[in-house]
């Protein structure tokens, strides 16, 4: 099913059999990446790993995307990663696309591009009738489906539970030689940052999710609803695109650091990123392309007295978000040159690396930041 | 942390800082392997992928425990299994060693010895406070580790979100030589069928749940308490057992046939794995080997109206079952001496594989089984 053709039509439960009425998304409290527990809890909780986290005798982060493993077989390694969340899109098609989007990510952040098998993790949610089960888990997994089918992978397991929640998942492993893996600790000073989706899936997900509602929040911020409409497309378009052609670039264009971006946002990524350097780095974020509209979504929030998803800070979380690369300045521009040209979408120079100033290596973003806005290709 | 002395000991609440009232298994309505989405349901919905199950140009059944998965590395193959699934003790720590023996059992099954590779999966409950929570999760990490590293594996990745339910799982991959897995479509007739680890877990679950719960159950039925007790250690024990060694010797002892035992009930899975054999075979099963006193329990139970867990139809779930064998029968003497020596527990001849009888190979229990109560280890 064409992806781009699904995300414009909309999604109307009636034609699928299923209540006017029916939101995918009630069956959950959270959204997407948002569920994530927080960083600094988990990484709390993680201790008891610690010792184990050696690889090729250096110590990994758990901000690593994937886990790469040496095998018993020369030359080979294991990359495997597993993400689940709950729905953050009322059509379980697309929601099915960016779940299987969103896993993948994490391979394609490291340069593997072959996926060598999915496994699906599935939880149903234990207050569906039977028909609404039916069709939504059908929907879901065809949309898992040929998003696999694009990424030239198969899915080949999968666990499925009943759960409270509708609970959406997988897990992606690759079996590769030691040169399908690119090094992401390897950013250098005058290293220039791109990144490839715009932020701001949060504000357009929750906006959109406000106006279905109809929760009186679009009128007492005084919201454009066609604008949301057109941002939560957008945001679909994004969230469901494979970041795979990002991945093969990183290749060609001798990235030197590379990490997706997705639930701690794109500066809790970056952080998880600069402090995995090599070399002694501060990632500065000068410039955050923006979905359209979402900016002024959020100052409203703010004028109101708000957080607006803390999207400004860099914490707003993504969903299947963006490849945020460090490369040397004309890698940069040929980047965004070929992956234009390859995916017929933008990314964006959004900052630099610099020599550390402190101690550690951090990521910031700039004082003197400035906004794009980012036009919906839809 | 010794497993034995852990399950010996008991779990109390308060000393692990938590309130005396506290029940892990209250965090949830459904336990361990039963939670799993009927198996009629599942081979319904799952008709999107059959077209994806093929390898080596074979229809690969759902039935089996792993998907195994050809590399574009020679001779080499991807083994990799998922599952996850929710509390049924109220121990966390022996549930993290649960988790991690059931989520091995299915590489196990296929003679996979060595895990390369853990995931946990995690989901944490959005009704713990922070201590409990903190309590919990490190238990069950710890609880998960330490049966990682009696495997000889290690856990580098996995994904935790908050849930409703606390929600426990993880992923096992290994990268092997095709004749580190051992064939499992090979049972002729005259082979004997051996099981690893008794039914009835479900019922000492359960049991041992209306005695916490102070539910009535135990007066109504007129049950043993101390019986109860008894039998729900020699649960946790053997769920918490590895089935390794049980791998191991599947290759020193020519197994034509294995899967391990766990949500579908001893015949489910029997089913499953007659469903999948080359010859035209049927596998009889003519003993039940019962965990001691959950015969007497299942006895009431259908006394007072009720099916009694379905235990003597094969359809009481298992979590961490033992494998379930089909060797020639010199073999099957063999292994278990061989199970006994290394795990200092009995296994059991509990049928046999016959030609077919139908036009499809199917596994039953025979009219005149007989029942075998197995006293507990501890």
């Amino acid at each position: 099913m064409d992806r781009i053709a699904r995300i414009q039509e909309g999604f109307e439960p009636t034609k699928y059999g299923l209540d006017e009425k029916f939101v995918l998304t009630k069956l959950t409290a959270m959204k997407g990446c948002g569920c994530k527990v927080p960083r600094d809890v988990l990484l709390q909780l993680l201790e008891t790993f610690k010792t184990d986290l050696v690889i090729n005798n250096d110590e990994v982060d758990i901000g690593l995307d994937s886990c790469v493993i040496p095998l018993r077989h020369k030359g080979l390694r294991l990359v495997q990663t597993t993400d689940f969340f709950y729905p953050l899109v009322d059509d379980p098609y697309i929601m099915g696309r960016i779940t299987c989007a969103n896993v993948l990510s994490d391979l394609y952040a490291m340069g593997v591009v072959d996926c060598d098998n999915m496994l699906m993790l599935l939880g149903v949610a234990v207050d569906l009738n039977e028909i609404e089960r039916d069709i939504i888990v059908r929907q879901f997994i065809q949309g898992f489906k040929d998003a696999a089918d694009e990424a030239d992978t198969k899915i080949r397991g999968g666990q499925t539970v009943r759960c409270p929640w509708l609970l959406l998942g997988g897990v992606g492993t690759s079996v590769v030689h030691d040169d399908e893996i690119i090094k992401v600790d390897q950013a250098v000073p005058g290293d220039l940052l791109v990144l490839t989706k715009p932020i701001g899936g949060q504000v357009a997900v929750n906006s959109y999710e406000w106006l279905k509602k109809e929760n009186g929040k679009i009128e007492e911020l005084g919201l454009d609803v066609a604008k949301i409409r057109r941002a939560f497309k957008q945001a679909c378009e994004q969230m469901s695109r494979l970041n795979r052609n990002a991945a093969k670039l990183l290749h060609t264009n001798h990235a030197h650091s590379s990490t997706d971006v997705t639930g701690f946002g794109l500066l809790g990524h970056a952080e998880n990123l600069a402090r995995v350097q090599k070399s002694k780095v501060d990632f500065v974020i000068e410039t955050l392309p923006i979905i359209e509209y979402m900016d002024e979504i959020v100052d409203k929030m703010i004028e109101a007295g708000g957080e607006g998803f803390r999207l400004y800070q860099g914490r707003s979380a993504e969903t299947s978000g963006g490849l945020l690369i460090a490369l040397s300045p004309e890698d940069a521009e040929k980047y965004i040159e070929d992956i234009f040209e390859l995916d017929n979408r933008p990314a964006w120079i959004i900052g630099k690396v610099v020599e550390r100033k402190g101690d550690e290596n951090i990521a910031y973003i700039s004082e003197n930041y400035s906004k794009l806005s980012i036009h919906s290709p839809l």
